[in-house]
Parts: structure tokens; sequence; C-alpha cells
């Protein structure tokens, strides 16, 4: 099967390699000369939960693959996830099937000007990754990744590439329900991630702070009323407030997530698709989410004040 | 006039250093050691406006001066209200005027809790000081100090009270409607103290963010519907907004408030008297004010990751 991987950061190799341990024709794009060039030069040097591996790819920009593909990952930024879709229209074929695990919100909308429903596929992932040199990631967990057609009739479809998935390793779930999937990790990123890099915490500092029971509450709160609003998606406020504390138990404490590692090593974030898009979807409603609002305006402020550029 | 000053920190002793200047007997009043022993030894070496001096005054723990006051003027922080009433309850008689110039909401409840109305005179000062060292303070601007009688029948004392701080170079001014000034004073503090403080940001860089428009719209709506609900004040958000946003071009934009140096400094803030009041005013009719409660969250949460009592 000729597979792309669109966006060939740490996750995306890590998803590239794995299909290609399996035997799948992998292309790996991607935009940062170094680490292309590197991967062309040394192969994918890779360690994946703990063991240390480098693979013969190719690795290259989007606009030289040429081919239709059959399958396309997404994994880039969520920023990035429209100028990507334009810069990969010429590998998209009639039957071109295309995979998005991006975290955060919207996605979905963005894809639809793009594709038709019958070839999208959303998913989530829970395995994470690290890029330590051009051309050296790790890749670390155990799954699963969680997915489901957006064409009703697709079932069949989004269940090969569950199997797909399932042989290379990388435990691949059929989802009957991505929304719920997507809305509820959405809320794990709109709080841990969102409240840390503003408050320059660990999460083990963060838990310990006095209002984090309010913090969680008011941002669960308000994502659940859009999840209803948006995607008819009914969330259990408590249940994920105490899967959020009890994360922070489970030897995570000292991890400072991805958002505040944007802030620290001066990356814009990904803000306007997690509490960004809360906003949004309550305000087209006629509803507010100024919890959320406060949070995504002093995110944007701190880019600012850094000097960070959107 | 025997006058005691109930707090002699930096703005204290500026205010009994000016009226003792006048001629008045005034007392020091404080609890920190070092400060008390360095101006009853050396004298209070205080610098006004630039100009150097050093004022042989008295300075004491509450517990230690016996007599009734005519006046007491309270310059404790927020936090610091309740229990100085409690300590200096032996120094106010049935004619002993208290005046209360503190920043924050819902001092007038708390002085209510001790006093008659008719002693009661609340207000605000533009004055601004800083303590540099035991002993060594300075004092610094051109007021006004507004002020207004609580009992609606003690107009007199008011304009009695604000003589004595016109003769002494204090500005006294009396106010009409002292609760507007409170209320604007209070969405100053509410914005620029707090948002700098969560951002670790200056005045020019806070100001220059892009969401810095709904920062300060988003936090003074809340303050406007809680001062309508609480005292009755009407507050024009436009003309506040514009305000803040002009006084930040007034050469004054590499300075850090007060409250961002309590953080760096590793002090409580008064949150709670300013966003967090009016969290529970608008709490207590029955509304919300999710905005202010995330600013008053974050800013708490920010306290307890750098291990701050309160």
């Amino acid at each position: 099967m000729k597979i792309a991987i669109a966006g060939s950061g740490a996750l995306g190799s890590g998803f590239g390699y794995q299909l290609h341990k399996n035997g799948e024709d992998v292309t790996l794009l991607d935009y940062w000369e170094e680490h292309i060039q590197a991967v062309n030069e040394k192969g994918l040097q890779i360690t994946v939960n703990g063991i240390e591996d480098t693979a013969k790819m190719e690795m290259m920009k989007p606009a030289e693959l040429e081919e239709e593909m059959d399958l396309i990952f997404i994994f880039t930024k969520s920023m990035g996830l429209e100028s990507m879709l334009e810069d990969i229209k010429h590998l998209i074929g009639e039957n071109t099937k295309v995979v998005c695990l991006l975290n955060g919100l919207g996605h979905a909308r963005t894809l639809e000007k793009y594709l038709e429903p019958k070839n999208i596929f959303m998913g989530t992932t829970m395995w994470t990754a690290g890029l330590d040199a051009p051309g050296v990631t790790h890749f670390q967990g155990e799954g699963p990744v969680e997915l489901q057609n957006s064409d009703p009739n697709e079932v069949k479809a989004a269940k090969e590439i569950v199997e797909v998935l399932q042989e290379s390793g990388l435990y691949g779930v059929y989802s009957e329900n991505v929304d719920y999937t997507t809305w509820r990790k959405a809320c794990v990123n709109g709080t841990m991630n969102a409240l840390s890099a503003i408050l320059d915490a660990n999460l083990a500092e963060l838990f310990e702070t006095s209002t984090i029971n309010s913090m969680l509450y008011s941002i669960v709160t308000e994502f659940s009323l859009a999840a209803k609003l948006e995607d008819d998606v009914d969330l259990d406020v408590d249940e994920i407030v105490g899967y959020l504390t009890g994360v922070t138990a489970a030897n995570i404490g000292a991890h400072y997530p991805s958002m505040h590692q944007d802030i620290a090593n001066r990356r814009p974030t990904e803000i306007d698709f997690l509490n960004g898009a809360v906003v949004e979807i309550l305000h087209e409603h006629g509803e507010e989410a100024k919890y959320c609002q406060a949070i995504t305006d002093l995110i944007h402020a701190k880019e600012d004040v850094l000097g960070i550029e959107r």
C-alpha cells in the first residue's frame, strides 16, 4: 500500500517507521531541510520504547512526491493543517484515504474543504514522541490509535485502516464515537497544557494548587457545553475531572506538557484549537465561554510578551 | 490633633510624615521590629518627591499605644485590615474618626464590624510610596486623596479631615461619590496589576499584547456589573478602558505594578479584594464572573506554585 506521512516530525516518523517495518511503501514528507537531509543520508534513527534502530526510508518535501497515494496520515501542528492540505492536493485521488490524528478541535471542518467525507478518517492517538536531532527521534507508548469514518457508509474502509495499524504494532482500534474521544482528549489538553503553560508549573505543582478544582471544573464545563452544541457529544464533567486528578498521581508529576514546552521554546501554541475553539463554538451558538476566553487571551498575551510570531 | 497611622509601611509613613510636619501629634504604628527600631533610633528617613528629610517621630506596636485617638488612618494591606482593627480597638473612642484609603473592595463592610458609620470615612489616594530599608522610605505624587463620610450626616466631619489633609500638603478632596472612585480604581488594579503578575510583564509589554482589549473589556465589564449590584455605581466601561490604554502611553511603560512585585517578592497578593471580590459579589446576586474567576484562580495558583503562604 502506498502511504505518505504528511508531517514527519517525531510522531509522524514513528508512525512511518512502524508501517515501513510492516512492509508498507511509506514516504515521509516534511519541510525541515536538515531533517530531510539527515534521514536520506543516514536513515531514520529511531528509538521505539527504548529499542534503537536505523531504517532506510525516503523523506522529501510534499511537492517532490508525484504519485497518488492510497493512504495519507497527517501529523502537522494544528495551525499547519490547512497549508499541508494545500501542499498535498496532488497526492490525493478519488480513492485516497486521509487519516487525521491531530490534537485539538475543528480539524474535520478543515479537511472537508479539501476532501469528500468518504475519504476522511478522524482519530486520536495516545502514542507520544520526541525529536532529538535532525533524523533522530524517539517514539513511546502502547497506543491505542482510535479512528472512525466520517462518512457512515465507510465503516469497512475504516476497519481496513485499523487492521493495517494493528499489523504494524500501532494498536489501531475502530471507534464507534471518535468525536467523544476527541473532545475528551481536548479537555485534557485544554486544562493541563494551558494551565501549565500560563503558570510555568509542572503537573505535580499544578495539581497541588488550591484552585485546581475550580480551574478544572470551569474549563471542562465550558468544553462540555461546546461538545454538546457542536457534535452532540455528552461529556461527563465529573468523570473527566476525576481522570485528570488521577493522571497526575500516576508518576507523571514532573512532566511539563507540550504547550509549556512550546512557550519555553518560543513556539506558537495550539490554544486556538483547544480553549479558543470552545470560545468560538459557544459564541456561534449565542453563548459565552469567559473562563476559556481568559485562558486563551492569556496564552496569546504570553506568546506576544515573549515575541513569539504566530 | 492626636493622630495614629495604623500600618506605617511606605504609604503610611508618607502620610504620617506630612501630618507631623504640619504640627499634628502623630504616632506611627506598625509590627515590623527592625523598622520600628530604626525609626525610633535614627528618625524616619524619607524622600518626598525627590527631597530628602529625617523626622524625629515615634513608632510603636499598636498594643503599646494607650490613649484614645482623634483620628486614625489605616494603611494595612487588604488582608491585614481586620486584624489591625482588632489590635487598635482600644484606641477608638466614641468620637474617633477612622479613615480607610486601602485599595480594593469590601473594606467598608469590614470597618462596619468595628465602628459606627458616623466614624467611618472611606477614600482613595493616588500617592505612591516605597520602603527602601527599615526606617527608610520614599513618597511620591501629587495626590489627590479623595474621601467621603459613610454616614450622610457627617459631611462636616469629612470636610474637616479633608482640610487637615490640605494643610499637610496631601491634597485632600471631598468626594461626593467615593464608591465610584473606589470601583474605578479597583478596575485599574484588577486589570493592570493582575495581568502583569500572571504574565510577568511590565505595562508596556502588557499593553502591546494582541489580546489586551479582550482582557480589559472582559474584566472591566464584570467589575461594572458588580459595582452596579453592590453599590449602585454606574461605571463607564469604555471610558475606563480608554483611560487604561492612555495611562501606559504616559511614560510608565517600564513599571511593574504592585501585584507583580508581590509575586516577585513572594508575598501574598490582594487578588481576593479585587477580581476575587467581584466573583463573590456577582455570585451573591446569582450571577457569574467567569473571567475574573479565571484571573483569581490563576493568581492563587501562582502563589501556591511559588510557595507563598496566605
